[in-house]
């Protein structure tokens, strides 16, 4: 495991050393970690809780950190010394990796001395920004892919090996079904696939031959590149002649791949030679600069594609890449009492919203599909026999009451006291409990192009809360 | 150091393996590293190659990547033997990280047993995609700031840790003074930079109190965030308060921090309200979703900002988040010749340049400023005291005659028969020499808008090699 600790801005620790030299070190702080709705944002899918918890594991002050902090010139020893003995003593809550969740929602709150909140700060916001980033882009490539697979291999585009080592695993929370990424693959016990490039078949003295020895390699994985040269001329005939081979010898080829040209034309003109030629089960893969939106654009002119490999637009989440999810504080405790702290905005929905919080999803008795999320002060509770009366938290007048409902909590305790009492799920069993969970979503939710809004409203108790301290 | 040999995409090793199998893996191939054109490249950065070393030099197969591999049950005990004791005994040259490059030129070779080749191929793009992308960004905000200096602080958005730590040297070797990351600070030993955030002045009963508080911890270091409440009714007043007592005890404030609202107009006022209080001084920093257009359209308005802090944009290269290089067989030996090969495409700017090469800029002896780039294969030499004429490699029409010039060698060779023998600069000298290196291009190719498309043309001998072999 990685020493992250250092991996923080350095106002963290220029405000570490202010709260620990002014006395307020120990001041219990609550601060949410949220993101706010941007142009392309609907919904998103909660990733990267494993990674926070393997940083706050693994933190501690090494001498040659210390070292380098006395350096900077602006530290007492004093200070130097505590963080020598830095422990995480706090709470945390967080969501459930997977998880659908929707702007504004507290994902992650961490309640702790706010000397230790401060510096956890960043690397929190690195981990959790770039892995739902990614599980967002990932799930909706593969809603759009519908039943066909989608298959990850981004990494040389990735912005960095841990780019390409947790977008993998984002990419995965997200559906898809592997990932190139041999090293991902490994860390996280998930499928790796790939068969070959266009260096493979300009290494031989022919693309035939190419093939052949591919072929007589992997005879019962053989996925053969088919537009080195000309796809329809050359690259899926001799496709087809391999696979002939390989069906004497009784084995079933998987495919072809394309990664270039025009996949409308081309694909069903390679449907049509590889059907003709008796090989109706035989895969085509696309790839090639693809993101969901030219994956719709595709299925409209009818191509025939039945698996997507994603690269560049996937890894780094090419039309939006950053999630812009913040750390703001919501209250600190005096004397045993929060006090709850708002940061104002003439941008109402840049109104942060104060206090502890917790949120619980409406699910309607009949369907079992979501109908909304309700954010609440952390100790109420919703009573399901009784109607509820929701409403936007900006626009008032639109309200909905609704009954025949029943409601769970999103948020689960991670860290009580410092100690981690939360059992991280394994990745399987988070790829399930996600795919399970949007499953409770219509797909007007889902759906790429002007997708409803999903409401996410605060309780009455909060609402008047924000109101009152507004007012102050 | 981290092991980052599995850092690969699954198809390497299955081609690996095929020519482990087919008795190919010592032929010795030559691969190259490139970008394309796109949209908004002009000049980039070239960076990366120290962690390219890093990465080569810890290559090792341990006992549980072995295990990895074994389990996927398509490589057989010999090969994953072979794996076991897998060393590098190739050559690679290089442009050194920091010179101002152009699409289609070979930034990096590999000479190398194609065995081996195929394995860095993964490894070495994320790594030059990743660092080349956020320098040349960088450089781009740079060269927009002008004299102001910039700020790197985006590792909240980066993605993923090491976006944020490679992010941030690459961001240095750009042209960013300070990076806010302390892990990259420690690493790679540049200054870090930072101070405090809006939570700093909640978490205090008053912002005046919290801004006293943290005049009092840094009298010497007094750089103080005035927008949490009221840019110019709470925060700017505030500062100019502390700030005198500052004075009064003989210290001179750093200045201020803006991260949100009109900078336009805010900064003008908080430069008329601080220059009236008799601080003419001090400066003021901006922050918040900047990039170098938004730096442009503010010089336009003529905002009054010493300092640029960029983030979420400049750490995720936000509008191109891909650089898209490539790597593409150049060339086989064939009992210790060179077979030179050659990528064919429908896009005359996406075939490939076969051949072993290196570049030679040619400068003007009179200004000593760059005048085009000369891709040759790698035994011509170019003779400086004749005329040169050089032509554009798809519009042959376009030429030009050069006398009075002289050339330099971009690359240097790093490993040869797979020991390093190249002295890696320190970042700092690596800053200095890419500094230097832009100021010989004309701002006429380094410019935000229209920048003039630099030459960058193939040797006489090279294009008709490429011609000789689109013929076959």
């Amino acid at each position: 495991m990685r020493n992250l600790t250092l991996l923080t801005d350095f106002y963290e620790l220029t405000m570490m050393y202010g709260y620990f030299k002014s006395g307020k070190m120990n001041d219990i702080a609550v601060f949410d970690v949220f993101f706010r709705q941007t142009g392309s944002i609907s919904y998103s899918i909660f990733c990267g809780l494993e990674q926070v918890v393997e940083y706050i594991e693994n933190i501690k002050f090494e001498k040659d950190d210390i070292e380098f902090l006395r350096k900077q010139g602006v530290f007492d020893e004093d200070f130097l010394h505590c963080l020598e003995n830095f422990k995480f003593t706090g709470d945390i809550f967080a969501v459930r990796e997977g998880t659908v969740v929707f702007p504004q929602e507290p994902l992650l709150i961490v309640r702790a001395p706010i000397f230790q909140a401060q510096l956890l700060e960043t690397a929190i916001l690195n981990l959790i920004n770039h892995q739902t980033l990614i599980a967002t882009k990932a799930s909706k490539v593969c809603y759009e892919a519908g039943n066909a697979s989608v298959l990850e291999f981004g990494l040389r585009r990735a912005q960095g090996p841990d780019a390409g080592i947790y977008g993998a695993r984002a990419a995965i929370v997200g559906g898809c079904v592997s990932t190139s990424n041999v090293l991902a693959g490994k860390n996280f016990d998930v499928p790796v696939g790939g068969t070959h490039a266009h260096s493979w078949v300009m290494s031989f003295e022919s693309e035939l031959k190419a093939f052949e020895t591919y072929a007589e390699l992997y005879p019962d994985n053989c996925l053969l590149l088919v537009d080195t040269y000309d796809t329809l001329k050359s690259g899926v005939p001799n496709a087809i002649k391999v696979f002939k081979k390989l069906r004497e010898k009784g084995h079933k080829p998987v495919g072809i791949r394309i990664d270039s040209g025009d996949l409308a034309y081309l694909t069903v003109k390679a449907r049509k030679m590889l059907d003709e030629a008796g090989f109706k089960d035989a895969k085509i893969f696309a790839s090639g600069d693809i993101d969901e939106r030219i994956i719709d654009t595709l299925k409209d002119q009818k191509a025939c594609i039945d698996s997507w490999g994603i690269g560049t637009k996937l890894i780094t989440s090419f039309d939006n890449p950053s999630l812009g999810g913040v750390y703001k504080l919501a209250g600190i405790y005096e004397k045993g009492k929060l006090i709850p702290k708002l940061k104002k905005s003439d941008t109402a929905a840049k109104i942060t919203n104060p206090g502890l919080k917790k949120i619980y999803r409406i699910y309607d008795k009949n369907t079992d599909m979501a109908i909304a999320d309700l954010i609440t002060l952390f100790d109420e509770k919703i009573d399901e026999t009784k109607t509820l009366t929701i409403f936007h938290p900006e626009e008032t007048w639109k309200q909905i009451t609704i009954d025949n409902f029943y409601v769970k909590e999103l948020m689960v305790q991670v860290y009580k006291k410092g100690k981690l009492v939360y059992n991280l799920p394994t990745l399987k069993e988070i790829v399930a409990f996600s795919k399970a969970d949007k499953e409770t979503f219509w797909d007007e939710y889902k759906r790429r192009v002007n997708p409803q809004i999903y409401k996410v409203d605060l309780s009455k108790k909060l609402f008047n809360l924000k109101s009152s301290l507004l007012k102050k």
